[in-house]
């Protein structure tokens, strides 16, 4: 069932140690097959050297598990409600990557300051609102995804492909699995470089030039796209 | 003699280098046979690469050498306080490893900030008074061990599985040697965001939500954890 | 076609990610060949493990592709720019190396503080100006190589061998590739170098003596050069 | 010729690289044999990778070549004022390693604030003061050295095996070629350290304990030395 998502899914959980975004067990990818409506997910706890495709978790989107042997990740409430929120994206990666953990911890969002951010993420990324005591204490991980798309009311999530959850770490989404890990990696270059631009004495503290943000994120994605070998 | 701990506190000392959280000889780690009341420890100034299982030396809980050609790790009364304090912890860890050392230097505890923290520590990691001239100059790693407990007055040392000693560097513990390790990973992550979440102009100084800390911390430890492959 | 220096651009390519400057696709090298005119080029958007010397890209200094199946690099209209006004270049580098973007983020340029700088570097790096609105939508990367240009007025190319484009990232040349590169390895540790000088409290925030600056890069450069093998 | 001083000179330079400490060729480590007075150094801008033992350079104190093809390592003349002055010295370490050079760029000494710095040096880890005009017109190298040994006035060179050179980087030494290798290693850990300790808000950003820096120093060196395997 789902073999090729499964394998999917697997080499990108084992791209994100590669990619240096996680500790231990600290991080989850999913995938989502819109036809069946079926998401593949990490399971929980198990350590990254010892996955296997079939370890693999298939869950519908209400939560039910439809196949595996194991628990699915404990955040994959919060993957269901963004899968369910923003209708494009086909894969999720949650971590608690360093740089991106900090503006996390922090309760900031990443502003825009240069084109590498310009590149990937159309403004800055955002940073939930703290979560209400009913919040934490109810369905935690499922309210998660709930601060994250009230967040998200108004943005395109296509183009803002990451959120930073407060207190906690960063979610990233793409069209794929393999995008989304993508966007992981580009947001904790991102967060790296925001934090010692801002720290810097006598730095341009103001967000990039709209005008070169547009450029940039708009000659890689979108009708007008001419950057790699599109065309 | 105790053959098998010697092997896993061997492999748990080996794991110090692999997780970059000690140079040259600057760790140690130790586990404790609780039935014999035996602790076993790495040996004093021996590098890692050059470490056998055999070179384990074998100590009683008053700092007499039962087993051993080697002189034990100078830290050694230190961990025998602790191992005689704390009841349940089954393993000690000693390192300067970078960012726990810079809170230790600085005098200061490293506050719970986010959930990286939440998920292993119940609170502040703290760090202790500096010691008296008379400390410092008597039984200095045994008293080291004191100040420990002492910090620890009130608190439970299975929530907070690890403290700073002033001026010097960080101690963690855990039910077994190799969760003692894992807890050094772990304070050394959140010792590293806690350091950038704080120097961030703008951030958000004050620690979490109490019950966000609540939430993290109890549903991966104690009767309701939820998390991992648990039930 | 030109095969030596498509090989040498190849390599000087993969030399990148080994040396920690970019992150997937993020960065490019050429190399031109003074007697033809022509430019090899690292096509656009190729992952570095895939990058054969037949994808290197051949242009001539007006842009018109004279070799290759795939696109160029989307920066080499910044590429021609500088070939045509720094006349003794032989190599350029692009990439978004953290603490040089960092820089470019901040809107600064990276000033003289050290012998490490002086060795390679006759003083600041410099920053570029922002560009106008008609800049960056009319021909924004040949606008780049423009700003840089003006930048470089009344300054040295060869004795400078790198800039910092504004909320962007560095921009290295030299008398070939190997030699591009080279300089963007010098520059990203002495932009990580200055960062840290500007930010210890207590620090002399001023640029180093002339006198010094003088002597160390005057050692390794120009025609009384005593440093390394030379004579 | 001193064939085995060459080949442990050899393994000190590749150890550099090794640890982190050089980029390129920018590090040199000498050795000296006292009872010949004969030096064995580096030679000047050979990548590491090449270097063998027949490379190494013999001169003796006054600087002249006693044997080698290449030109020994431009900063022979520092490294020979060293030996003459600091009587117990076998080796000695340049590099531009980046902690270390971030105090050297501030024009700051390394404050002892912690265990780790007391264990191998015995208190503030110097900087030398400006060099003026005359002195870096001059024989620069050798006045680099005069002025290190200058700042040690009325200092023990053995208990503080190392300095920072103002606008420059450190040097270190030690008994041999790979204690002041090791040295080097120290310095650059104890200034990371020392840099991160310092920024953090609330710190405590005084020196340590005198007697916790004795303890720590006396412990490892001198005659009550009871650390490692001595006695």
């Amino acid at each position: 069932m789902l073999e090729e998502l499964k394998q999917r899914v697997l080499k990108a959980n084992l791209d994100l140690p590669k990619h240096n975004l996680v500790v231990f067990t600290w991080g989850n990818v999913s995938g989502i097959d819109r036809e069946s409506g079926l998401v593949v997910i990490k399971p929980s706890g198990v350590p990254y050297e010892e996955l296997k495709a079939e370890d693999m978790v298939v869950v519908d989107l209400d939560g039910n598990k439809v196949e595996g042997k194991l628990n699915p990740s404990s955040d994959t409430p919060t993957h269901l409600q963004l899968y369910k929120a923003f209708k494009n994206i086909g894969g999720i990666v949650h971590t608690h990557s360093r740089w991106a953990t900090i503006w996390a911890q922090a309760g900031l969002g990443i502003p825009a300051l240069g084109t590498t951010h310009a590149d990937y993420f159309y403004g800055e990324v955002p940073c939930t609102r703290k979560m209400t005591r009913e919040e934490i204490e109810g369905e935690y991980e499922k309210e998660t995804g709930k601060v994250i798309i009230e967040r998200f009311s108004g943005m395109n999530p296509d183009y803002v492909p990451g959120v930073l959850v407060h207190s906690h770490g960063p979610f990233t989404w793409g069209s794929s699995p393999e995008e989304a890990v993508y966007h992981s990696v580009v947001l904790e270059e991102v967060a790296m470089l925001a934090w010692h631009t801002l720290t810097l004495p006598g730095a341009d503290k103001g967000p990039m030039q709209q005008e070169l943000l547009d450029r940039h994120f708009l000659r890689k994605h979108g009708p007008n796209a001419y950057y790699g070998q599109k065309g």
